[in-house]
């Protein structure tokens, strides 16, 4: 990748040393990449060479690291600053956005967040080798398996810089070998914060290839990540829908994600107001921007006079803009008229989309129709309902009497997520550790043959 | 589809009715599919809404259908056989060899063993609907899982009609709608079958779309098959490497498949000579054109001069070629020696190769390069040694002192198996049922929302 001239004056602090190499990397690398498809084809060979140490290293070893590396990223603190000022600097330059600036900010407490993150991922139990299932079988063999990493993963992210450690966090811990390509609007952060995580590994004598960054901004980087199925095993996007569907449409290796997250209520005429209100506020308004937020509300005629004005009341309160179905404008005069595309519309913003619906079966075909697989949720006292929406509902989370900001990892106890997956194959919504690993075949004998 | 004309004749006996309707296919579909596009965006939508009815069908009702097709394959056998003998006509005249046309022949007693494997399904527990690991949250919810449906599965495979009926079977069991493509020169075997099928399905009360068999020879329709990912969520290509490999190459939906099945037996220093030998004969002898034979056999330096002799006394005495590694010769002069190629090799043929190695971290080195991660096996009475080579070798399945033939979905107690996968993502090794399903997670409130 990039090695340094024997020249090269190791007499600075830290600091000046850190920076010299940052330096050197972008005249080595960032600059002179002049061949893609080598440069990728090294990463992935490395990458796979070290998934092979990873998946037979001691749980203590990987915890070990984990520790190490949120070390160094609060003993690096003032230089990650440094360097992210330099992406600041080319970010307003290029002229980004208040909000993009802030998700691209390193500061003490985003690096005392990412340095607490990586603790945490220390503490959870780690899943490689777990043994399940070791039954006798009427030949005489014993059948079980074990748990063991996917092998390498590879993430493609946008400019949030912490998603750099806390990728590698959960990759390391499960075992696999990261491959990561941030925007380049985050070169000098992401550039950083591998430097800490090369140093935490190494500090724990594991191979630096265990995390590896590309360093070239070079779009072609990503086309051949996602075309190494010999070296890659599987894709994770993290970022808007725009970046996810490119990924998705182009990878020949297989993609954990979701695209979006238009996530229903449903009150049922036999519904506690009390609960229907409470949770259908929570589930819109407890945060805007985020992909298990409720983006429609459906409610039973039978019992839309009597909850709707209330969660109106309680939606304008809050600023949410409500758009409706004919009947419950009828029932909310101010409320503007929904559109099909309301239907389908994932907002990420204070906007409402209300459909009144005969019952459940039709709550359920409007769920299956609109609905992005993501979650959903009944409000209702009755027990037979409950059960069949729970059956019913094709979604990667499916509740009852629950706010669809439930569906997140930590909150279902993986203490952390790599993402959200709405897809059928591998893992199906909150991914953890356990969706980081797979199980392979283990068959104990005493010389039992096939006959 | 297809549909009958109001003047057509329904008077005949069912088998001239069913040879009526065969032929009217024919000219209405088989020859008339001039949009191969809109012919198959036909089908996926139609197994779609299918699968939609399937996910929340009892298992009873999924059994009953099982068992009417059962007894329709036995009632219809004559006309099975007769359709089929157009297809053996056909492959006669067109060249096909002897194994060829052996696979394609449906005698009375590979119907016999379709119905009875239908039946078989019929007997297994439904995976359907099944709830784990339900628990409490801190935060009071709970959050458990539910087994559910993939949702449509595209079977892709060659001349074998029995595949039909049996991917039908597993499918229908795991709650997944079915579109099947078979080799043209099984198509008149197949749309037999696939009448049979649903006919089961109708006296059952399923809709006949839950199995749907691609009913034109045009290559085109695998094309639109492998892109229709609105529709479908699995393909399991079944049949050799080149179509295997042509179906992942060109597929825009997740496949389950293996490519290659090379499989070692490593016989370590402190095996016990007879497990060794009998094991190593099992493995290379048993079948030879299956996936899961021995194509590769290891032998620790240490124990090679005592157990080579005795194993090739038993492989020559069936007439099985060895191609042996410099040392190997050297104790077996009548050797072959082996080329680097034949470490890569599936010979599916009375063929091994056998290589000597220093010990087992060789042995594995070897396996994890050459290996096709299908399944290996270790011989020892070393406790150490057994432990390391479960966890260290990725394979699909890792053997101790047992035949690498076992690896098989009715040896691990799956009842029946839809394929071997060698992938890593999703189901690995044996797929049965549970490799026809994911899980979606439940959450269980009592209004319950984040704060």
């Amino acid at each position: 990748m990039w090695t340094l001239s024997a020249s090269h004056n190791w007499q600075y602090t830290w600091v000046l040393n850190y920076d010299s190499l940052i330096a050197y990397r972008e005249e080595s690398a960032l600059d002179t990449i002049d061949n893609v498809t080598t440069y990728m084809q090294g990463i992935g060979q490395q990458a796979k060479q070290a998934a092979q140490t990873l998946a037979n290293t001691d749980t203590n070893v990987k915890n070990n690291a984990l520790l190490r590396i949120a070390d160094v990223l609060l003993e690096r603190a003032d230089w990650l600053k440094s360097e992210n000022a330099r992406d600041l600097a080319a970010g307003r330059e290029k002229g980004l956005d208040a909000a993009m600036l802030d998700r691209l900010t390193l500061s003490d407490k985003t690096i005392a967040g990412m340095a607490e993150g990586v603790r945490q991922v220390a503490t959870l139990a780690d899943p490689v080798g777990t043994i399940t299932d070791l039954n006798y079988r009427p030949s005489g063999i014993q059948v079980g398996r074990m748990r063991v990493p996917l092998g390498v993963v590879g993430i493609i992210y946008e400019s949030r810089p912490n998603v750099t450690v806390d990728a590698a966090a959960l990759c390391l811990k499960s075992g696999n070998a990261t491959i990561l390509r941030g925007g380049s609007e985050a070169i000098h952060s992401n550039q950083a914060i591998a430097a800490c995580v090369r140093e935490g590994l190494e500090a724990a004598g594991l191979p630096a290839s265990c995390v590896q960054v590309v360093e070239t901004t070079d779009r072609a980087a990503v086309g051949e990540l996602l075309r190494m199925a010999q070296y890659v095993d599987v894709i994770v996007p993290r970022g808007g829908k725009g970046l996810i569907e490119r990924v998705s449409a182009e990878s020949r290796i297989p993609v954990i994600k979701h695209l979006d997250g238009i996530c229903h209520v449903y009150i049922d005429d036999q519904a506690d107001i009390d609960k229907a209100v409470n949770v259908a506020v929570n589930a819109k308004t407890h945060r805007y921007g985020v992909c298990n937020a409720m983006e429609t509300l459906l409610v039973a005629e039978a019992i839309a006079a009597e909850v709707l004005p209330p969660l109106a009341e309680a939606y304008t309160a809050k600023g949410v803009e409500l758009r409706g179905c004919e009947q419950t404008r009828t029932i909310l005069p101010a409320c503007i008229a929904a559109t099909e595309e309301d239907w389908a519309t994932e907002y990420l913003a204070p906007i409402l989309s209300i459909r009144v619906v005969p019952d459940m079966e039709a709550a359920i075909t409007h769920i299956n129709t609109y609905g992005s697989h993501h979650t959903d949720s009944i409000i209702t006292e009755n027990y037979t309902r409950a059960r069949a929406f729970l059956r019913e509902v094709d979604s990667s989370s499916v509740m009852v009497n629950a706010s669809t900001r439930f569906a997140d990892g930590f909150e279902y106890g993986f203490g952390a997520e790599i993402g959200i997956s709405t897809d059928k194959i591998h893992a199906r919504g909150p991914v953890g550790l356990e969706g980081l690993t797979t199980q392979k075949f283990i068959v104990l004998g005493d010389g039992h043959i096939r006959t």
